[in-house]
């Protein structure tokens, strides 16, 4: 990764912002300006270069993992390593924080630990519009993440059946991705069955899998850093045509907005595309969340895809697409892929097929 | 779990902290408080009932979840539904917001969301202070979760050899606490192997164990919303009497802090004694972490065990106990136990015992 063109491109925004440094404390946006992977640590970038630091536990990792920034451990919590090392400095002014992400007592505390003649100004942080734009490299492993995950999809086909718990699914999904080498999961394995498809974040519990109905499975893995999600909703048991229906529907409506990805279109233009189709199904109404999100280091990142949402969608940005409907009691369906926006339209990143499928 | 108890303790802290009400936004507190265990969500406590406030994807979830609370859902995020919500009300001035945990960007979208008759007030959350000390039903959740970690040790002795990969350990500890009804593991698995277990944070990785070394294992599930934390550090290959002198001084360190856990000793006092130990076997410059910190809906929370900590130990707290030495290039060695404050001094919680283990 090349991270010094990434805190290049930071510090051209230094001047927009009125400061004079960026505080860095949200961890992925560390990891993506200078490797770190580690739990603790903050990343001051500035016109002279960078500087990182970090507590003792992470001393050898921090000199294996950490690029293009002086190192700084020490025995006490980063913010007062850095209020130690401002104090030694006399020009620096401003120092903008990351309003997003640092809280009320961190900021009370940086305040605390630095000199009068520094001041902090919340700003909005740069890095995440940065990291909206994926870079090949980022693009390559959003692809290896992407193929690893369908794997487990086909996994699931092989132990799903009614009576298996959901759990059991989960489990033999995770040791696939252990095995293939995942660092982890990317958020907590969602394995839905039979009223439980119904709730959109149904995590997989120890209920056995109905003899009928529909069960979601929503699924990612982290490969080298970077994320995948995925979903795909099957069918156990006998079928019923107004399940048939109620799935056509909603593969309909994620097809239309993979359809409408293009450089150009704004976020809640590709909402409007599913949403349209759910309406016209008379189901728009049980589509009740937005969507997609981008996905990259983090699970949920920018752009959101949501109605309101103006953001224009530009190449190199990487989203989700994941209409679903709910009938809370009864079941659940949604249909998830990745896609990347390229210069003439997008690229769609999940290679698993959205058919019908009946366990 | 008694969430009405917990809501009525609460409430005894507003007028301390000068507040009509608590917003709690961090959501292991608003699971504390009233059951909610998903990804989203808000909740504002006050004398005359609380009120839980989430988006359109936990409706199902929350009505199933959520206890002693009125509930809000909304297609819109949850603080603005909280300033819809509050606009309707009179009679309301201070909300004390959880300063450990809301953003700086947070509290701005709170201000701008709220009407001028209220005013925020950060506060330092009293949520964790009541967490601090465990009921009955706590305590059982969290021996279940012990347990249930302490067999995945066994299950390490079953498949660790030369050769085999960090991550295909640490897959075979996932599965087995899946089968067993873990929700998730509460940390990224540490299987640290050879010079990597110099690393107190080396996540399994693809290395294959050296042919002799330690292996340092870290690992924890989530069970029931509670958390297990253990590490246990075994040989691989011939053993130098180098390894087993290192091994028994941080074995000796680590019974000499939990021999030392009671109720009215300091944290300090506590790290103070597993240290003592180290200095004796002139290893104390190698043990560059705090001695252990609190567990149970989080993997971290209070009290710190850690040599500046004045906090004063009570019955039913339950925190862990990990000194560790680290030689960078070299080898390293941490052993840890969870133990819970009884009224005449503490429970052993990890049944795993601590000899030297060559494998």
């Amino acid at each position: 990764m090349d991270y010094k063109l990434r805190q290049d491109h930071l510090c051209g925004c230094l001047a927009k912002a009125g400061v004079d440094a960026f505080l860095i404390g949200h961890l992925p946006n560390i990891q993506y300006l200078c490797g770190f992977t580690g739990s603790a640590g903050l990343l001051l970038v500035e016109e002279r270069g960078s500087v990182f630091l970090s507590d003792s536990r992470y001393d050898t990792q921090a000199h294996e993992e950490v690029e293009d920034a002086k190192i700084v451990i020490g025995r006490k919590l980063p913010v007062e390593l850095l209020g130690e090392f401002l104090r030694r400095k006399r020009k620096q002014r401003v120092i903008g924080i990351e309003a997003e992400h640092f809280t009320i007592a961190e900021k009370k505390r940086l305040q605390k630990s630095l000199t009068s003649s520094m001041r902090l100004k919340d700003v909005s942080s740069p890095v995440e519009r940065l990291r909206l734009i994926k870079d090949a490299e980022e693009l390559a492993r959003i692809r290896e993440a992407v193929n690893l995950g369908a794997k487990l999809f086909d996994r699931v086909l092989q132990v799903m059946h009614a009576g298996v718990m959901e759990t059991e699914v989960a489990a033999e999904m995770e040791l696939l991705a252990r095995q293939s080498g995942a660092e982890a999961m990317s958020f907590p394995t969602i394995i839905a069955s039979g009223p439980r498809s119904a709730l959109p974040h149904g995590r997989a519990s120890a209920q056995p899998v109905p003899s009928a109905g529909f069960v979601v499975c929503d699924f990612g893995v982290i490969l080298a850093g970077y994320c995948s999600d995925q979903t795909r909703t099957i069918w156990v048991g006998p079928v019923s045509d107004e399940a048939r229906r109620v799935y056509d529907a909603v593969r309909e409506a994620q097809q239309a907005a993979v359809d409408a990805v293009r450089p150009g279109i704004t976020a809640g233009e590709v909402d409007h595309a599913a949403r349209e189709v759910l309406q016209k199904a008379g189901l728009a109404n049980h589509f009740t969340h937005s969507t997609g999100h981008g996905v990259g280091l983090e699970i949920h990142e920018a752009p959101r895809i949501a109605a309101t949402q103006k953001d224009v969608l530009e190449p190199g940005m990487v989203i989700t697409i994941e209409p679903g409907v709910y009938f809370p009691g009864k079941w659940g369906v949604r249909i998830e892929d990745m896609v990347a926006v390229t210069s003439t339209g997008c690229e769609l990143l999940t290679p698993t097929g959205k058919e019908f499928i009946v366990v």
